[in-house]
């Protein structure tokens, strides 16, 4: 049960189209789920949903494919959707004996498994990126978005050295509830969007580059320095915590 | 004329309570103004209201009192409000030959002046500081969140060292709809913050601090690998970019 | 021999238990064996422990399986216990030849060997780490510290984004006579930790984390700025340092 | 009232030395007073005696004269020793008109005020500077772990290109429960002290040097990385937390 | 004289204008001026202009005025035009003594004096800025590519915030030979720029910003990372390295 | 067709060798096709040849040999040359499946293709390498240039160590109109060539060497503090950029 | 012909012992060896030896087998002595194709052919190193002072955590004419020598190491801010270098 | 008594020159000299002379004027030669009052006092400066050198990019037993002198420059990665301690 179904859960009772008793039943059994459950080398978080609007993600990156494959069995298990960010193909087919319908990006490294019912977002996340290379990090942010019950547009190859290919794409710009703005190298893309829209922009550096761009440093200072309002940053191919700050925006009512 | 203003003039247009030639006669005033003011050293965008929701806000910092002075003047004779952010008092006394009514703030180095009709946000900007030297970069960014249309809950000295300070606030962070968190040091504040709320979280690094924290580098680095969802970063000391963003998520309907 | 040792003896000397004869025999005995030992490439100081409570302690990286089999070897022909970090099974094989009953941690890449009395440090060292993807590290300081003699409680993802894990088991924190903390990302947990107990915190920062980690320094800077009293750090990975440092500590008087 | 002081009321109750009445209103009395006070700029944990062994120490830096002077005022009123670091003579003088008597180091730039029974710890705190330039941070650590209520032995100028300074002080060396080494330049002092003693050592790197010693980094690093086992590392030119650590391990029982 | 009078005074002596007999003379004298010309301090290379196009430029940061003002004056007695950069009305006093008619602009730290015929440049150099605060360096640039031959188009606060200003511009981008792009914090002007045009553009990061900007080094980065093609970067705040190159490019036949 | 086309056609109409209507009906076809083309994960800049004198060139690196081969058939079905940098032979085997004529450098990691009629630049391009572990980098820059229509000139293994390599070369170095130099280590070579001739010189900083080069950033930091003037640097390693600007300036009329 | 060889050549002419035809025929035929020998991808500098006292030495790093065994055969053809440094035992196997009597040092990744005289310098230099891990920059020290004609003493595994193995070795240390002293981690090793000797020292910062190492960053400024008086540094693992200086030092009369 | 000093009296011994009783006496009242003096704040080494070849410098940044006068006079009573570094003017003034013959060279920050009889080097050291803002750092090695027992030729002004100032200065070069280089900004200057000489050349970086100089680390940088063999370095503006190990080198016999 996330924050959404919980509100629900009441205004049903105030409305008197649950009875009292069965929505302490509901709870008193919710309330029975444990905090948290200890797998020995992880705690997992059981009341992620309630309390952050969505069940803990799977940050697949050192950790083993059996791990991995332990804990998507748990979320899954107590009838939450599952996210696994920063994975392998390997890790997905341990999952998929455990999880048989579990879906994988092969591009943005993310298995996905949904059930139950994600509240929607209002309004439409854009997802920018600047060139070819950054897809992956693009495709993380728009996976995740979407499985937290956001509807997502993707713009991709709209960097700034050929300003028409971004300029031509100016309603769908202005139609976004939030944006996510992803790029490597000089990382100049979230500047000139954020100077062109109104609403709050995440910008997503990336390690794409050589050279001076430092595994995407240049990009992260660039994005933190821009001179444009409205525009905050993650961490370098951060997509999915770009996602996650875009979602938790477009649930705002 | 902001974009909420246009919008209630069609609004009114489209209800009747507005004569299509009046409504004609303003437009046509408003596209009359140019879209930037050049000034030699500077080109006021006069359009910036229109396009993100709040006039062009003048950078202090590198620009002399006088130059300040002449371009707060422009500001405020087109009948906009004014913020200037990493200002002196020196500026200010420039400004206020211009700008008599115009306010300083010492302690956040900002001049402002209110006039017209800014849009309210829909809920309120929780500001939480981790220490009393973050103030002054706390105070940018609530005083900034002010003038731009927002109620601000300020939540001062709540570092992580002393965790119930900050537990025992839990109702006002719950309250908030988008939350600034501005700490130096080591900057661990957003992450524990970001683990309780549901809301958007705006982390603010501060110079606070001393040897290996590099300026505030540190502070912005942990943030960036903040292990908390739901938490973007904006430059060290940025008080303002905080609040910036901040009002346009706190805007959204 | 080691110190405890060398006053054990004193002691039974004083007490009559032990006729200055023999203790005399004995001492010279020890005396006879050198300082160190030159194997070519390595000179074992075979006074290390009587220096420092433990014996040479071989670092692995950088040695080849031989080199490592060759040290090994010697050490255990003293009577020493025998401790070779950051090391692989490759090795292991090799130091299994000559150590048969060697132990191995796959997951610390440590291998062990106990023999003779290691004194008791007087309380418990705690070893907390922040992810399932610190374990390793955890471990390298959680196995350390048991071969010194010491009792070792593990407590194991309990990250800040779930600030709820870490203080539901806020008895052992305090339980503990010494803590050693793990994590990586933003390395907040020291501080949270620091803020919550009185005794001593080491703090061991991880290379856990991508991007903006860069391989450990984020965390590393991040607690080196703790605004908690009572925490010092060491190197990004050092498991084995913390636990020789918490270590001398629990074996003070 | 600190956590000896709660221990030595229990056994002065278990032992018939006070009734239980007594007992009571003495513990209503510490209760009722609040964990914290809040003077609008700063939240002063008046737990933190109880909880960690000392008042709360004022980092002075960042601190207007007159906040720290009000800070001050409250914590000595409220009964416990004062201890401010990183200040100025300007905030010493404001301090002095509301604790007349409160002493003030030029070199350390450290006030300090006592007051009440701090317990002692069990053995000597060992001050070891490498160079003249570095006393301002020695100080800072011996006069914090002086007030902490440890002994203290000051060893300075014993830098490592004149070893026969440091090797002709090896009795003070090995009577020391904890070694404080404070270092700039290249900071080889803590490995060449930790090599020749069994205690643990705290290693504080200084901003003392110039060029490539980077204010300090360079030290920092070089101590991060001491071949010695038994040694741990403080934030550059952090004298005080280095004599927080070393209390908390010297008053360990 | 320099390379273009050299190639003059031949191309006379072809055309029969100047009688070789006179043309020999000519040399002579010229030949007869030493290579450099020793001050103690200084090695005034007095062949610059023959190698290089234009006189020895002085660099004034790091030289007292008297050291200033003994070069300017050596210079401009062998009849070469003057140009000190990083300077300071201070030097320029000192060099007004020796050179009465020499000029000073305070925004930019510069010093001229004009004289002989300086070859002129084959089409127009345009000095873009982003922002106010880079007009120091914007300027230093202009004076140098104005005095060393070229013609000069100076576009003041085009940054990419308010895109507009800049592509209003876009005939005078079109016009230019080469293009010098000045901007700070992000630094993403050249980028924009550099896809806007086909002819050369010399990028000049500046120092200006505050936080990440790492006194222009963000911006530094981002431009050595432009994804536009035809971009090359000097250092930061170099205004007059810029001009140099520019001017180079410019006076190519 | 690129801009020396569009300008050959105009000139044709103006002299009366081509009639209007024919004039006509080209311009019209060249403007039917679109400014880019939309692959998916790809936008072709189609009227790049005609912005910036060379149509768009393929950035290898971060994408897939399928991804790279796509990109290449429809650049080089529309009739422009085709030019990929930072590939591998795996993405030439796709490639010369579509485009069987393509031709591959191993060691410069370049795919070429040439077709139509390349204006040709007014000078020679001169590309200098310090050693011979800095050709693959020199390479990229020379066929680039090559392609680009420019006269090439190489001068291989001249670095400063052995200056006489260089001054014998003299008449090479000064018939040039532009000069590329490449160098890695202390990455001295600009400095000293910048010296030595009026030309412009774009720098190309190498990631040769090991230790405190940092894979190519001492030499960058070396080229972008050169004492020459004339000089202007490009990204580690990017010998296209070099090239790229290079012949900007060898086609300027 | 080396330096040694000419003043040799010199002396037999003035003592008689050899005739001035004689004399003249043999620097002839000296003088007709090219001072660069060109092979396209290299130009071997012939004049090394007789410039700088050993021929050109081959850095194998970034080239090819074949490249190496190209110019090793080059070399040794023209009676040089060949030393190939930071190479593999693959371009080894190409060398002895040319070379057959040419030797390899795997640990030490160096490939040394001698002939002629080399001049033997005039004392010992002594290769001090920290650590077994250090033993191949140290190695590449050695075979490097060896073949340039000097006597080396190794003096292995002498860190500073434990003092006493270095101290016993005193009078070894006070017998070098030139020490080189290799330590990776915190680099402390040269300081505590330097303090010890009169004799020049040149440390030589090693990789060795992990986490904040820095691949041998920390080492190196730790090197460069040494306390001790007497001492110069290399770069990072460039045991090379510093045999080279060492050399150059050895050989001064 | 130095070194010299020492073997001189045994000469004279062994020789008869001197009674072995006189000698006796000689050395037993050298010996009854404390191996240093404690002042409380320093420790000063009265061994220094003996064991390295000159009396204990003192650094004077970071001590007060009162200490450095304090510790100059001990100096110069015990007969040793004074050398004060990196200090000021008033330190000099409160020196002088102590030792009225001390000198002081304003540029160099360096204050002398000479007596006894300092060793002479056996030849020449060249002190060579890229440019004019050099000075102070050149000075401090060359006053340095001169107070040690060294001829100095300075050679001033000759950076890379006026060769030609340099190269008509080949005999000085080739003249010197050792040679001091200093240069900021790029750092070429080593490289190329190295190149040229076969002496051992110690390279000083300066921090003259600005923007990506970063006060002198890029000029550090470079010197380390020299492509040129006998090249060592030492810390930024560090001309002391090249001219430290300089003489050491000069002095060898």
């Amino acid at each position: 049960m996330n924050r959404a179904g919980l509100r629900a859960l009441l205004d049903q009772v105030r409305e008197g189209a649950l009875a009292p008793e069965a929505a302490e039943a509901l709870l008193l059994g919710e309330l029975s789920r444990p905090a948290f459950e200890d797998l020995g080398f992880a705690r997992i978080d059981h009341h992620r949903a309630l309390r952050q609007g969505f069940p803990e993600v799977v940050l697949g990156q050192g950790k083993s494919p059996d791990q991995i494959a332990a804990i998507a069995e748990r979320i899954v298990a107590l009838g939450d959707s599952l996210l696994v960010t920063r994975t392998t193909r390997e890790a997905y087919e341990q999952v998929r004996r455990r999880v048989p319908d579990a879906a994988f990006s092969e591009q943005a490294g993310v298995i996905t498994f949904r059930q139950g019912d994600q509240p929607r977002g209002r309004g439409t996340i854009l997802v920018a990126a600047a060139g070819t290379s950054d897809l992956p990090v693009a495709e993380e942010a728009a996976i995740t978005a979407d499985i937290m019950g956001n509807d997502v547009d993707r713009l991709y190859d709209v960097g700034v050295a050929g300003l028409h290919r971004l300029l031509s794409a100016g309603d769908r710009l202005a139609a976004a509830r939030v944006l996510i703005v992803v790029a490597g190298m000089e990382g100049a893309l979230p500047s000139v969007v954020g100077g062109l829209v109104q609403a709050p922009v995440i910008a997503v550096p990336t390690s794409v580059g050589y050279g001076a761009s430092f595994q995407g440093l240049t990009a992260l200072l660039a994005m933190l320095n821009s001179c444009a309002t409205g525009v905050a940053v993650v961490n370098i191919d951060n997509g999915f915590g770009a996602a996650a700050i875009a979602s938790a925006i477009n649930h705002l009512e």
